[in-house]
């Protein structure tokens, strides 16, 4: 499964895209920031926002998408710009007929770290080891976007494994057959979280 | 001048169109709300959002749209929505490359009905009487996008008296010299605000 991770914002947008499998390693396909100027009109931001996206969509073919989720901050105006990036984000995904998730920053942080409340640096320091990366992540605020994307890898798996869970027990017990060559195998409940 | 009105939401989003120019009479040409489900995906909604968006503009081809800018407000999920849903009506106006101006909601109280406080009530009064509706438009929650409409046009008049002003300061004085016939007339300084 592939995943882009979108770490939105109008003057800063970090793009993030791995390949993985719950339970497997992980690999970095590509990784970038793209900016919009501040001197342009807040609808010609957007829509060069539009471009960028589309670009890495287009480019990449992700299988899902995982965006940011924006929160309760202390600048409104950012608060605003990170909505208004993260609305172009899913709108692009959506007409694709992609997959579309929202995780807090929290949720990043904890699955990424085991701490929701982690440090950019400990979180860039995971990301290069999950990774398996000589060196952090270039530009350095991309890692957000990785993060982002991880984390969606594994809460994927988590919900998948759990689903098949549920569907193992709500299964009707069935008579013991041994196949031949004897061991079953199933599929491992990968992933961590 | 046609005015596009946008009042963004992704629960409901209001649209109104108004013909006029500064200092003539205001008319409605149309008004109305577009809906997306709580029940689907946030990318979904926005897509939704986006295709009414685009038949309001290629339906009443607007010269300019204003947004209603958004502000701090107690519930960060609405103003989440409203961001996003702002968007995507700036976006689709950037594409066909109209001017989108963003007005705060006092803005559009003080342009319409004199005071910045006003309520909903005194508002659609006024849009009611300057657009010379025999009721108030329908449905009710319509009026905030033509009141943002109607302070665009106003706002846009005015700005434009301001320019013309100090274009006339700036032209160095003319030898005087009356044409024949006598009275001269010059475009009116237009609008209120």
């Amino acid at each position: 499964m592939r995943v882009l991770g979108v770490d939105p914002g109008l003057t800063r947008c970090g793009f993030g895209v791995i390949d993985g499998a719950p339970g497997r390693a992980l690999s970095l396909v590509a990784t970038g920031v793209a900016g919009t100027s501040t001197d342009d009109e807040i609808g010609l931001r957007l829509l060069a926002l539009e471009e960028h996206v589309e670009r890495w969509l287009t480019d990449y073919r992700p299988d899902a998408v995982a965006v940011e989720r924006v929160f309760s901050q202390h600048n409104v105006r950012t608060v605003m710009g990170t909505a208004q990036a993260g609305a172009v984000a899913m709108l692009c995904s959506a007409r694709r007929r992609l997959p579309v998730a929202l995780h807090t920053p929290s949720e990043v942080k904890a699955a990424v770290t085991g701490n929701g409340r982690a440090g950019k640096a400990q979180v860039t320091e995971m990301v290069t080891r999950l990774l398996s990366l000589d060196d952090p992540p270039k530009p350095a605020d991309s890692a957000d976007a990785l993060a982002l994307a991880i984390c969606h890898l594994w809460r994927w798996g988590a919900q998948r494994s759990l689903a098949e869970a549920v569907a193992r027990q709500a299964r009707p017990a069935a008579p013991f057959i041994r196949a031949p060559g004897g061991a079953r195998t199933h599929l491992a409940a990968g992933g961590r979280s």
